[in-house]
């Protein structure tokens, strides 16, 4: 791809966009009639049921099956760091990527229990570094966004179309289920920027304290954003430059691997404050990749459930979870499996042979 | 049981709640000094370090484990449907028994999904029924609350007990996480009545649809409910009398069973409404059993966060959904097991050489 030129990557980010289609209505009828002839008050397994008829609805048929499952986590760094807005030092992104690539982190954990897989790709980490994970790196972490643009418009669409590579092989090799994940110090401060421009908030309103900040370090966290958003007056309307002005790689490739695996019939379970940051450029360059959106936790970042509402995702957890990795969404796999569970084994009312209702 | 007086009854219940004690407060903190060495922001796990924490607290050792899981689904029919209070005809309950008894109820798909088991209790349907089931009725169904006491005093009494009987004999076949289940037509009629009263709400603010009525059955249930009320005077203060005037036969055996896996170091998972209620009501005559129980769901059902509240307990999953059974319980087990393997299988800051927080 670093051949290209920046307009041959918008064509191509263009094209994946045009090939999002809406989901599949006769399937999710299909199913709406069979969850109603099922043992159990009509709609009462809730969202559940809400569940199932997305799955179909995505997947254009009324048996939609998971097969593999992964959380393709995106890990990159940010020059904002600069400004003092982490309790972590930036060298954790690295430290954690190998803690990641040797099975001892939380989503380690989680993806096990899961039963699924997490692929770890190095989309821009500040230093370079070696073993399992997918080397696909646009740059050595973004620029400090407080004192100009976090990076150019063609490594923003370089870290879109890496995503959307990761996503595709990953679809090549069978895997019909993803979650978000992300890993890189610094990252809520760019999200917290996208997610104020994005929803018309107010950058007070959606600051949290990340990793843990302290009262100064919140301080000098609104203060970054404020300038950076004063430095390089983003677009509000137009979600590429203000991915680029103040936004991250691995937020970008988050979003790309978003419209991929839209584009491609399948459904991406959105983790928490970062990822629902990279959802929501998703969201407004492709309107469409909304419906292939299947939400997980309220993180206790405070922006998180204004960026939800944003996408319109109801989550499914509540956790009081601060973690990203795609910790959240992993767990929410299961809930996922229980939907189609419950579409595919319930008895009906007809073959129990249990009364219906009578009002 | 059937033997025994009133008084022996209520001996007998006196002493299991005798036997509840505090949580181990030495486990749960050396749970928090391991939890605060793991690779994560402190407290970043939010609700799965809780939990880890209280599994440690009731099982008193700082590696708790899960051995065997069951929801124990206890069943009763109510004499209040006379009042036009259910969407479902009675004969639902026990035909709904043979449907889990079969395999073919959301409860079973769950549970399957979850590797528990699923045991049924009869404590008091009004039909008799056969196959596999735990025989232990103690009345067919209760009386109309409407026009009189739901069930005697010793009924009442001996319905505790035949749910500490029932979680004593599953905790004795080595089961030591438990989730709550019930079933029986009109039960959120004298849930509402119990959580009315022991919450000290208006009737208005906690009674819902239930399994679906429609606007004139509404009406018909709260005036049921303020009717009961009216004729029973039940004592708020005194949860043994709210259970007898205006609860269940499946409800007393939720708050038997509960006080009985309190007693025996053994945590248990409250569902929706009716289990609620049945838990407010174990709370009340047991303060202390509320350190063993685990939130679930919030439900639709609109006074589910009341009586939550009433139990200081926060639901994990937002799933909007209305059906019993012990369904949200039973995902929630996922929950529960994904804390434990986060306490026993992510690698520490030391293990992994990952910098800690600088500020």
């Amino acid at each position: 791809m670093a051949d290209l030129t920046e307009d041959q990557l918008y064509a191509r980010l263009q094209e994946l966009i045009g090939r999002i289609s809406d989901l599949d209505e006769e399937a999710m009828t299909t199913i709406q009639g069979r969850l109603d002839s099922l043992t159990k008050p009509q709609g009462s397994l809730g969202q559940l049921e809400t569940l199932a008829k997305q799955l179909g609805g995505i997947q254009r048929t009324s048996s939609p099956k998971i097969l593999k499952k992964a959380v393709l986590l995106m890990a990159g760094d940010h020059g904002v760091v600069e400004e003092g807005v982490s309790a972590f030092p930036q060298e954790v992104t690295p430290q954690m990527a190998y803690n990641i690539m040797s099975g001892g982190a939380a989503i380690n954990v989680l993806t096990r229990q899961a039963k699924a897989d997490v692929f770890l790709t190095d989309v821009g980490i500040a230093f370079p570094l070696e073993g399992d994970i997918i080397h696909k790196r646009v740059a050595n972490g973004t620029k400090n966004m407080a004192k100009g643009p976090a990076m150019t418009r063609q490594e923003a669409l370089q870290a879109l179309l890496v995503g959307a590579e990761v996503a595709a092989e990953k679809i090549q090799a069978g895997y019909n289920l993803f979650a978000t994940g992300e890993l890189g110090i610094g990252n809520t401060t760019p999200s917290s920027a996208i997610v104020a421009l994005l929803t018309n908030s107010s950058v007070e309103d959606v600051v949290g304290r990340g990793t843990g900040i302290d009262d100064a370090g919140l301080i000098r966290k609104r203060s970054a954003i404020e300038k950076a958003i004063e430095v390089n007056q983003p677009d509000a309307t137009d979600a590429l430059d203000v991915l680029t002005k103040v936004g991250g790689l691995e937020i970008a490739a988050i979003a790309g691997s978003i419209l991929q695996a839209a584009a491609s019939h399948v459904p991406f379970v959105i983790d928490g404050f970062i990822s629902t940051a990279g959802a929501l450029i998703a969201a407004k360059l492709a309107p469409k990749s909304t419906a292939y959106m299947i939400p997980s936790h309220g993180s206790v970042e405070i922006g998180h459930c204004k960026a939800l509402a944003g996408l319109g995702l109801d989550p499914v957890l509540n956790l009081n979870m601060r973690l990203g990795e795609g910790t959240g969404a992993a767990i929410t796999f299961y809930i996922v499996e229980a939907a189609l569970h419950i579409l595919e084994e319930m008895a009906t009312f007809a073959d129990a042979g249990v009364s219906e209702k009578s009002n």
